[in-house]
């Protein structure tokens, strides 16, 4: 399956080039670009934002902007994760936490947070700053929430639910509905895109969430059972557990935030419980969501550009 | 010598009751309310704010969310600032990073910081807009580069002025000429008073780092030598060790970045080559900087205000 066509291919490295010109000036920036923005990314949100702008009459230019604008707010909030999670590596490559600094990493993350706050108000749109200014304080409400959460040994459904739209769905709706609202004044238009894009976003991180129960790890290109051991209780491990005896729950607790040297087990059990079935079928509903908004969406192209991300975001396997 | 009149003080108040309602939603964040803020912070930022926007025909409450907006921006920066400098305490409480964990004081941070984003966007002026985003993304340019010289064991008087004023000037010049821009349309009272207040804001600093070289630790309300102990060269350092001879130079370096227990040596060695002296040449050069800038105030109330902030400034014990 191709996730991303030619055209929109060649967009996005104009807004690659953007953010190179916009954020290199600085000299430690400049060390750091390709740690920051390296290429292994999907860029699904300033795809997102290029699918929903597509086909207006506007300027393309403020098109990428509004893209890297959406992709540096990302990548900020990536590099604050990577300090509060500890992680040594992204996509494979080093995170500023571990190359540099905890410290480089909190500054990093706010000079590419204000950066990206420049960029709006050159946009001059206050429906887009509104959305956007929401959207960073919802993904960081999100982030908090799910801090709470670490270490408890009983977590709602609604709770992870929330973790996944604040933290991942809500950035996907708002680089759709504030790419639509750069190409025209159509509130139905709007409320289609975004709502479609939020629920891709909330599938995404379920099938995250899922890809890190795997039982190849070669196949996904990264290791697994990382939430576990981070003593996170994501969909899989959350269903297991649900339907889990006491013994088996036990056995899930003892495990979650050690070191796991032996997935074999983990993985077998989280499976038989239903943990992998169950969410799937949680993915299914939001994917389901996603195409009857998508299929409410006028245009022919952008309808089947967002079909596209939602079957991507169903059967990725990386 | 009095820092806030009467009237000032009321306002600061609505201000504050203004930042409570408007944070306090959130019950993680009711929490850590008083550890964020505490009455002992100066507010001499908001307090910029009020006074360079006072006596205009605006609304009394956009000067209140004004004033707020300022006080969370800065706020946020010193929760990460703590994270950065891994504080335990701030103004006598414990710091969020130490009461909790890094990674709430990050995602605290950033919650705060979008907050104050979207309290921003409804002031609906993109001129406010415009500096408030360019202020932030300065400040954490200066944090940055703070970041870069800790260690150093030679920095440049060019890095330190650059240092103070991106981290303290920059501030204090944005809230004055925001409250200029909300007040009126009048580009030489807002030159004038932004000038003042970043003047102000860097002799603010300077005589920080005067104080954190004090004999009398008691009278000023916490630890001396902070900053020696951080591998932090600051202005009465960076004197001292312009004029001291290689063995006292030797003798700086190596106490750059170790604990101190015995404070007298390094105090009176920094007196006696003149890091103290020096220090209070260059704060009077700002001093007088703003003090001209406040005369061209055309406003007596507002002159008046902006002397006393100045004067203030220079002659701070705490």
């Amino acid at each position: 399956m191709k996730l991303i066509n030619t055209a929109y291919k060649k967009e996005l490295n104009q807004v690659n080039n953007l953010l190179k010109s916009e954020i290199i000036d600085e000299a430690l920036i400049q060390e750091l670009y390709s740690y920051i923005f390296n290429k292994n990314g999907k860029q699904l949100r300033p795809l997102l934002c290029l699918i929903s702008s597509s086909g207006g009459s506007k300027k393309s230019s403020k098109r990428f902007e509004l893209a890297a604008i959406i992709e540096l707010l990302h990548t900020a909030t990536l590099v604050h994760d990577d300090v509060v999670d500890e992680s040594p590596i992204r996509r494979g490559l080093k995170t500023i936490n571990s190359s540099w600094t905890n410290s480089h990493g909190v500054l990093l993350g706010d000079f590419i947070y204000s950066k990206a706050f420049i960029m709006m108000v050159k946009l001059k749109n206050i429906k887009i700053l509104n959305e956007l200014s929401k959207a960073t304080n919802d993904i960081s409400k999100g982030e908090l929430i799910q801090l709470e959460l670490i270490g408890k040994k009983n977590v709602s459904l609604d709770d992870l639910k929330k973790v996944s739209y604040y933290k991942t769905g809500r950035l996907f709706e708002a680089a759709a509905r504030c790419g639509a609202l750069l190409k025209e004044n159509d509130k139905k238009y709007e409320n289609n895109i975004s709502n479609c894009a939020k629920n891709i976003g909330i599938a995404f991180q379920i099938r995250d969430d899922i890809l890190d129960y795997s039982n190849n790890a070669k196949a996904i290109g990264k290791p697994v059972l990382q939430d576990i051991q981070e003593n996170k209780i994501t969909y899989p491990l959350y269903f297991a557990m649900a339907s889990a005896d006491l013994k088996d729950r036990q056995y899930f607790k003892n495990r979650l935030g050690s070191k796991i040297s032996k997935n074999n087990k983990i993985l077998e059990k989280v499976e038989r419980l239903g943990g992998i079935t169950e969410s799937n079928k949680l993915l299914d509903i939001y994917i389901k969501k996603s195409i009857s908004y998508a299929n409410k969406i006028d245009s022919k192209n952008i309808r089947e550009e967002m079909l596209n991300l939602a079957k991507f975001s169903y059967e990725r396997t990386k």
